[in-house]
């Protein structure tokens, strides 16, 4: 049988006796996500199946509409194993870096035995790098390497690696998703994946606050530069004023990109601190988002990027208007250029 | 080798020969989805590659955001056919009855000789048959014989199976989705589906009268029945007034069910005509909205139903919440039967 992953897979096989009696810490990213939780449940799953001492680790809580994959787990946070880090080997999971963990995580462990994972930016920095930037999710190079070893994946350890694969490709949309992203999902389904649980607990779940938070992005809507740009606004108090939280934010930038022939989405966010937060998404990479946040002194990808800044909305809105209309015009003379 | 479809695929080869020298009408429904489309596509593309001489037609226009499967196709309409209806043998897809294709082609073609379909009410009107209720898309079917049989599938049958398949499983979440469903996706990836385009040309081409009608849609949610329904109004006159058009409603009571707690999205239309249309979505099936439906005339699916009827907003809204309202207490106390 062909392998998934025919690089990774022998190496992970060959490193494993080394975990045995020592107590493992599968560290995920602050803020996890579903690839995040997805991987780390996966991971934890399956090394604690293979007789291995494994515990999940992460600086912030389970997000509410991932916790249907984590009722049989462990989840510590930063207090619970900072006073017995030493006891612990670290393999982190979806971290393009060692400060994505949190900082006193990552000075808990400067030098984890393994990673795993996906993103374009990740150097390595641990002694076993296991990243493949073509994967679409860390949890997608973790089930093909179980699947490449035939290791024990159990219904709630395919479950998440499905959860995993199936937010960080947004639904199966995103370019990264591949034919192995499918085979793969395949086989997550045989060992009792359900995809209509996860659609239910990730999409069904909304809070009427969320809606009402929606609803005041979408009446914020304006066109910019003749079409091409489309940016929504969350006034100050408006958590308060909708019963929502900072969390539902997530995807409303989404909606302002969808629009046909809108190149550049955007969300910009007055927090009650009184600082901005704005979130920036592109339909092409050629709008180059991280340099317009890099402005402001964000950054992120050439598709999806951020920033936050100390400035008031009307002094803000302006200039960031007047950046992306710029980028804009250069892409529409052909004078960008993706260097 | 196993089959995907062993009861199917023989037939589907041994019938073929008879098709050699006839013309052949591939016919959808009126007002067609993803599924039917790309099953009309998918097909006659193979068909042609085969050397049988086949053509779309449907009773209604290829709608906008599934055009793009459609541009190296000719999709006849009723008034094309019917003159020469005589001169084509029909073959069916994804119509449950013989009149979801629209009474006129009905008429022409009373006895197709086969038929492709999924719908679990479709008790078969053709010569030959080919039905799996267990298929989460015809789309789905075709693919899985087409790839039983080796049968050319290029890439524009490909992308078009695959869309078929991508929507009517929503996005690969409901309850039909198969570790099957994931095999041929990965089949149809590998023969030039493009997962990435058909997300962009399907959810990423929104017009704003869309979002504007959204947020009309979201500004009128009530919840009703202590949280377990809620329900959305568009007044008369809203499509104008929003820049919007009927099919825009689509996908809109969706956000109504995914609240957390409701059990029941409702979505209440004042059309331009004076009448009343109303869509009804529920999470779990014993809430049997074909029946609280066929109250006022209407019908569908357990989880899915509609009506239309004439009456003022004011007057139906406190009977359907009524109706509603009963059925929910009925599951509360577990005396709802499903049969």
């Amino acid at each position: 049988m062909k392998l998934f992953y025919p690089e990774h897979s022998p190496r992970l096989k060959a490193l494993l006796p080394k975990f045995s009696g020592r107590k493992l810490a599968v560290v995920g990213h602050a803020r996890p996500d579903g690839d995040c939780i997805g991987s780390q449940v996966g991971l934890t799953r399956v090394l604690c199946a293979l007789g291995y001492d494994a515990v999940c680790v992460n600086a912030d809580p389970v997000p509410r509409r991932l916790q249907f994959l984590t009722q049989e787990m462990t989840f510590l946070r930063t207090d619970d194993i900072l006073p017995v880090a030493e006891d612990y080997a670290a393999i982190f999971v979806d971290c393009a870096d060692g400060a994505r963990c949190g900082s006193r995580l990552q000075a808990a462990f400067p030098q984890p035995v393994a990673i795993f994972d996906h993103h374009i930016s990740n150097n390595g920095f641990s002694d076993h790098d296991f990243i493949d930037t073509g994967s679409a999710a860390t949890a997608e190079i973790l089930a093909g390497m179980f699947f490449d070893l035939g290791f024990p994946v159990d219904t709630v350890a395919a479950q998440a690696l499905y959860t995993g694969i199936l937010t960080d490709t947004g639904q199966f949309r995103f370019p990264s998703t591949s034919r192995r992203t499918f085979l793969l999902a395949a086989e997550l389904l045989a060992r009792g994946a359900q995809p209509s649980e996860a659609g239910f607990e990730l999409y069904e779940r909304e809070t009427i606050g969320k809606l009402r938070l929606l609803e005041t992005f979408l009446k914020s809507l304006k066109l910019e530069c003749a079409g091409q740009l489309c940016v929504g606004h969350l006034p100050r108090g408006i958590f308060a004023a909708t019963d929502s939280t900072a969390e539902d934010t997530e995807g409303l930038v989404d909606y302002a990109r969808s629009i046909e022939g809108v190149d550049v989405g955007a969300l910009i966010e007055e927090r009650d601190d009184g600082t901005l937060k704005a979130s920036l998404r592109s339909k092409n990479p050629a709008y180059r988002l991280d340099r317009i946040a890099g402005l402001f002194n964000g950054g992120g990808h050439a598709c999806a990027a951020g920033l936050s800044l100390t400035m008031e909305f009307n002094e803000f809105y302006p200039k960031l208007v007047e950046a992306i209309t710029r980028q804009i015009a250069k892409v529409n003379t052909g004078m960008a250029t993706e260097s």
